[in-house]
């Protein structure tokens, strides 16, 4: 009986968007998707589980980067369609570009610019996690 | 030439999703959809204009309850699939049951459970706003 995630609607593929908000600094981080049993996974670690649309699988976010994401808090909408995260980011990165925060483009007459820079180089990230050349 | 538009991927139904941020409070109000003609007429107005996937039309945030969000910035994120706007919300209102935001249930132990209050009961915002008695 998991008669939480019964109230969740559920899209036509079984999924939830799910926002991870970093309380601290305020910022959105991203947006990604969840699934029943990410969602249930990601409450049992205390770590941001989704699932990843492209792999068609689950994603513990920061299995390949260490970026892990914390669960503070869990919110649902009004319309239980939509999950909001407070999570605390390991290493301040949650973007695979290497940047705090997907959300670094800002519209700006009729261009998206990008105003934050990279925290550290994606391939560092990747390579360091991994142990690299150690 | 709208090439800051065409640089969205829209899913298959033509939609991104958008969530809308309160930068005063840092609060995350709601999360809702547009289509290419409503993110254009959000930056046109500078009011936020989603697309209403229950009643498929454009839907001018505040258009029933005058709880207008007035945006200040748009942001997209890496993937160019998710927007995130900043907005000034009228009235201190996002949520339809009245209250300041949508995620308004928090996860304790296997239950959502409603951690803020109603601001103002939905059918009086609905009946003043629409001159209702007088």
């Amino acid at each position: 009986m998991e008669s939480w995630l019964d109230e969740i609607k559920w899209n036509d593929q079984g999924l939830v968007a799910a926002i991870a908000q970093e309380p601290a600094s305020g910022k959105v981080l991203m947006m990604a998707w969840m699934n029943r049993e990410s969602l249930q996974a990601t409450v049992e670690r205390g770590e941001a589980v989704y699932w990843s649309r492209s792999r068609q699988r689950l994603w513990h976010k920061g299995e390949e980067s260490g970026h892990t994401q914390k669960v503070l808090e869990l919110r649902i909408d009004c319309d239980a369609d939509v999950i909001l995260l407070s999570v605390e980011q390991y290493g301040g990165i949650a973007c695979h570009t290497g940047r705090h925060s997907c959300f670094y483009r800002v519209y700006n007459d009729g261009e998206w610019q990008s105003v934050e820079g990279v925290v550290k180089d994606p391939e560092q990230i990747y390579s360091d996690y991994r142990g690299g050349n150690s």
